[in-house]
């Protein structure tokens, strides 16, 4: 069968280029006679890829030197625990809740301080990003939470929130290397791979270098921000390959511009969908406008049965996983980085045609 | 270059057969039109794949239906804490040292817990597997931890302690499917996949169903047995790619003739190497006969200007990560599963020469 096209949430497509070098140095990377999932990570030839990929890492995203990067693992779910025991001074902190990550990620944070939630959308199915009132914001928090691209949804912070002198702390999930970011208005990024950056099993997580060292009292060694800053990500054997995939993904990257050429090819890609939708009698957006994701677009017809209908269609024309997340239900489709534009162009087409039949 | 015989520890040498399949279902698995890494983790054809990793693991381990598999991050290094944090009981747990990693499990266990060390063979630099005087093991301890095989030092417990109710837990990273266990002696046991599984950022658990849903207050989450337990290891996105890898291998190791294969394969390996140390005049084994291990075969010349020159005639043969771990110094040839006969006759045929050469 000929490569689909694929609009999961996650993991997610990757580049084909990306996947076809891969294949041809899997059993052998190089002239290192060996698969780079046989090398000692105490290697020279692998201390090559993972310093290349945090070196990449630092060049298209512009981070700061005061920055650490971490290549982790556990996902973000494991971030919700780690950002709450390493930033813990006083015990509180802020949330932004605008989906079921947010949510969740407060709920683990709550386990070990106060939280407080500054504003929420839940009462219109988180179908947009509240307005976030400054007057709300504790000043002695620890940090504030948001979730910058929420995947579910389809939601995305388009303006951050000014807190001043408390850590800003994004879930970026579904958003890194979508788009430049201004990395020092944050205190700690975090993402797992599984979107833009790689195959899963990989957590990045980008740390102003002031953040780290303070864990909370009986916080385990491995979610101590610390043990990893302090041994380049090598504590113990790191996962390597995708740490090897994610170098690849970056010099892809890099290769087609950079995040400024991402940006703009991803505003391509979406425009080419939301504009259809604005303007579909069958098919419509379930997000506000001002709120809208580049990556993850949820639309509906409003009636379940030709939904399936529509997904089915979807599958016999070779474009998968664009079934909504059950909360939100309809269509999403993820057009992550490594989606093509003609993958969206066959995605419109498609919907186009069915349009036409079912209006 | 062609393949070289990769003697590292960890991450090590993969069957080339899995790696040849790997390569050529990188870039589409099967008809899906898509890579193993682009599957959703929610997906029928990624269920199939993580269902039958799992049955797998199952069948070649024979491990009783009373125990569940989980494919966790991490490594070994997580599970120092993740052990006694779902342990939890009373509060107290006993350890025999048998080298680095025994003496890591402890320390960690000693931020949530009282333990108590039962023996140890750190006088002489862990060459050996101590005594375990059952009158000292405490009958209220919470669980009996044992590192199984000492990656650094080459030793392996030959005989198991019998802990009675107390749940003996194992790190086995580097001997977990190189020979049949009886897995029912065990509460827990744990192996990071970078051996004899698959690729680096895989953790493999296997716990007795009674000792899960009892983690200790303000545990997080995702280190809790009980939430990966209860969603099949799916709670959030798994290492999916590593997971994959690891079907491969015990697929590979299936179709040898699983575990009572290994084992003959193995031995028959090992004997090569210690039989050929034992009538040296130049190279000894550094591990007293009855403690040795049968994948990590430590030993040395007595003189480190030669083993620095052995060292670099085994890379001039294709014969590489020899060197041993810095507090043994010397040599180390891990041979895990994948290592071939052919590469440990060629390691012996290269210490001949260089003996004849040297002495």
């Amino acid at each position: 069968m000929a490569r689909v096209y694929n609009f999961s949430a996650g993991p997610a497509t990757l580049p084909e280029e990306v996947l076809e070098t891969a294949a041809s140095e899997l059993v052998e990377y190089g002239d290192s006679g060996q698969s780079v999932m046989e090398m000692s990570h105490r290697s020279k030839e692998y201390q090559a890829i993972i310093d290349e990929c945090e070196s990449l890492f630092r060049e298209v995203m512009s981070i700061p030197e005061n920055y650490k990067v971490l290549f982790l693992q556990g996902g973000a779910s494991l971030q919700f625990a780690m950002v709450p025991l390493n930033l813990f001074k006083k015990g509180k902190a802020d949330f932004a809740i605008t989906g079921q990550w947010a949510k969740k990620a407060r709920a683990e944070a709550a386990r070990f301080l106060e939280c407080n939630i500054v504003a929420s959308s839940d009462d219109r199915t988180f179908s947009y990003i509240p307005e976030l009132d400054e007057s709300k914001f504790d000043k002695e928090a620890d940090y504030f939470h948001i979730c910058m691209n929420n995947t579910i949804y389809g939601t995305y912070f388009h303006k951050l929130p000014n807190t001043g002198d408390v850590p800003l702390v994004a879930d970026i999930s579904s958003c890194i290397l979508s788009e430049p970011i201004d990395v020092s208005k944050f205190g700690v990024l975090y993402a797992g791979a599984q979107k833009n950056i790689g195959p899963a099993g990989l957590t990045v997580v980008i740390v102003r270098e002031d953040l780290i060292g303070n864990a909370r009292e009986g916080t385990p060694t491995m979610l101590d921000y610390k043990t990893h800053a302090d041994n380049g990500s090598m504590f113990n054997t790191p996962p390597t390959y995708a740490i090897y995939m994610c170098k690849l993904v970056l010099a892809w990257i890099k290769a087609k511009g950079g995040l400024t050429a991402m940006a703009e090819h991803n505003k391509k890609k979406a425009a080419i969908l939301y504009d259809y939708l604005d303007n579909s009698k069958l098919f419509k957006g379930t997000v506000e406008k001002n709120s809208r994701s580049l990556m993850n677009v949820p639309f509906i017809t409003g009636d379940t049965d030709l939904d399936k209908k529509f997904i089915d269609r979807c599958v016999e024309n070779g474009l998968v996983n664009l079934k909504g997340h059950r909360s939100v239900g309809g269509m999403r489709a993820s057009i992550y980085n490594a989606m093509p534009i003609a993958g969206v162009e066959k995605l419109v087409d498609v919907m186009k045609k069915f349009e036409a039949e079912n209006i």
